[in-house]
């Protein structure tokens, strides 16, 4: 073991991926990522998890200096992997959706003789179902980011722009033991702890696949607050990541300066109904895309459509997976052919965009189990006065 | 354009892109990567800047919606951008370097026909000379940044830890402007928005490649502060970057609590004397790795090689390129091949750990001109009490 981590917990990990392994025909896995660096040992290092199909687990360890175990090898280049296989893999797994093509085609001559095939699909699905153990860090971390939001009232103070209040957010997040780190797959996707937007800003469009846009504090990261001063009859969304032990939670709480507009209220309201139905409906079995279905159909009753996820640019989800990164399996989108499985974590998150008004909606993270959805944020849904 | 940069610098920069395609014998290159598209157009947006080697300059845009230009396509996928291009490249430059082999396999059939090669390098030279608007930029981060450390000795309080050090510098930076992201060239290199050392957890080996490392407060971010609480006969290190308009300063400072330990002492004194050296040393047409040179002989003539850049690891290197990346060209390691040019930005950061007490050493940022090096991170430099 090179880490804290329990070594049933990895063996549990490995054990599934080396199925998966064997079930593709695939004879080994070469693990690059530091997220699945992190996932198939319980820490980050600068290296290499190799596994094979038979549930065999060697760490190529480059850095830090000092790891011990039987399974740990020194190595200074991936060159090196070669020599210390004792039998070499007719076909390995490497991880094409996060491998650099430069690092591929170095890995590609390590292992020359292989059949190379995509291990990202592997391990994605393997981490869309949580152990126990990873649930349990992902209620660390809801409790975490609970003790932070409890916070946002009491840091308000009149005049103050959007910019201002996420930064005494971050720091109370901080001081509660975030790592700070936000991490999401694919390099196109930015952005610091997370949003706080206030008004119009929440309108305006981002280059990023995120639920909610904003136009950003600059140009060379046009996304979240841009400096609003809050001001009454604005909504000011507050959607920060948690991250306190490596398993990140989402939330997002809405609150309100002066008096609360009529429609941000109603469709306030509806994101918290849509939020209860989806507990009762999003069990093992159920199409992840039923659940945006459900959320559509409620939209569309209740007449808005024009404001659901956007209203100059929409986003088309609702939810997604989230663990060690903050966009995992399974999407919650129309054409998602994702299906429900006990032990997904998802972030939910039917939000609304009112025009001269701001964002509002709740977005929380749910376990999902034989009876529905468990949720790990617990702060308090209702729109709330600053 | 399609952001507020001035149309200038924008030919400027693709200008000098299209030079070295022509240099390189090709004709076209698709730049992929957020940090390359801010470069080439003066903003992050999701999709493709495509330049000739005539130079001539099209944005694909797939996000945010509402971009203005003559030279402006929106599109949905990749595929649509052979459909728009008039001419089809013989041969076409790629990011390999930051591409994923997925990603690269999808373009590499919208380019069926066209022979492919390395953007990285090109775009990695090109960044390396920083133009008289970045210099210009990098200068701005470096005010904002030292506005920001001037509160570090008034937000130390008796009693306090790391982290807790760390969250407020962190708070003072963002209310100072900064973006807070830290952008870092290979997926590898992780970090949040930098680190405060204090006593023996300085030289905690990390698995990254920063000059110094610490535990860190979890093993999924094993990198800086580990709660180690602040006390009498320690040094604290401060090391966090400024990005307050997608240029990052880098600036280390350090201080102490109670008696200042005297080999720690001369060990930041020599830090300082090598910083002085080398101001005078870095011109344009010195070699890299002649700066690191100096700094080891001048560390050895002090008899503390055992300490220089970390004593249980030692980092390879005393400096390296920033600008919209911390760890841009040139590198200023001993088998560098860089040599230094006019319009180069550098962080100096040559540093010592003393085990016992903590580590020391000033990092600075500087721009390569005529004369030497010009400093942009101008806060005081001696070790100081807190």
């Amino acid at each position: 073991m090179i880490s804290s981590y329990l070594k049933e917990e990895i063996d549990l990990r490995i054990s599934r991926i080396s199925a998966l392994l064997a079930e593709m025909g695939c004879d080994a896995m070469l693990v690059t990522s530091n997220v699945n660096l992190f996932y198939t040992s319980g820490r980050v290092f600068s290296g290499y998890t190799y596994i094979t199909k038979e549930g065999e687990v060697k760490y190529f360890v480059k850095r830090p200096v000092g790891l011990q175990g039987d399974n740990v090898k020194y190595i200074r280049k991936p060159e090196q992997i070669a020599e210390l296989l004792e039998a070499k893999p007719q076909k390995i797994a490497l991880e094409l959706d996060s491998l650099t093509v430069n690092d591929y085609t170095r890995l590609s001559k390590v292992f020359a003789d292989s059949e190379k095939c995509d291990a990202s699909g592997i391990l994605r699905r393997c981490r869309a179902v949580k152990t126990a153990y990873e649930i349990e860090k992902m209620k660390e971390s809801g409790v975490g980011h609970d003790e932070a939001y409890k916070h946002i009232r009491e840091i308000y103070r009149e005049g103050m722009t959007d910019m201002e209040l996420q930064v005494e957010v971050e720091r109370q997040l901080r001081l509660q033991g975030s790592l700070g780190i936000f991490r999401i797959h694919g390099e196109s996707m930015e952005i610091f702890m997370g949003n706080v937007l206030c008004g119009d800003n929440a309108d305006a469009p981002s280059p990023y696949d995120f639920a909610m846009g904003g136009a950003g504090l600059h140009e060379s990261l046009p996304v979240g607050c841009n400096g609003t001063v809050i001001e009454p009859g604005m909504t000011v969304m507050v959607d920060m990541c948690g991250n306190f032990n490596g398993y990140m939670t989402d939330m997002t709480r809405v609150f309100y300066v002066g008096k609360l507009d009529e429609t941000a209220k109603k469709a306030h309201e509806l994101s918290m109904a849509i939020h209860h139905r989806l507990m009762e409906e999003g069990k093992p079995g159920v199409a992840a895309s039923r659940l945006y279905e459900i959320a559509m159909e409620m939209t569309k009753e209740a007449g808005l459509e024009a404001y659901f996820m956007g209203h100059k640019q929409q986003a088309g989800y609702i939810g997604h997976g989230v663990g060690i990164e903050v966009n995992e399996s399974p999407v919650l989108a129309p054409r998602s052919r994702d299906v429900l499985e006990a032990g997904n974590i998802i972030a939910l998150e039917p939000k609304y965009v009112i025009p001269g008004v701001g964002a509002v909606g709740v977005e929380s993270t749910y376990v999902v189990t034989e009876t529905g959805l468990e949720c790990v944020t617990n702060y308090p849904e209702e729109i709330a006065e600053l």
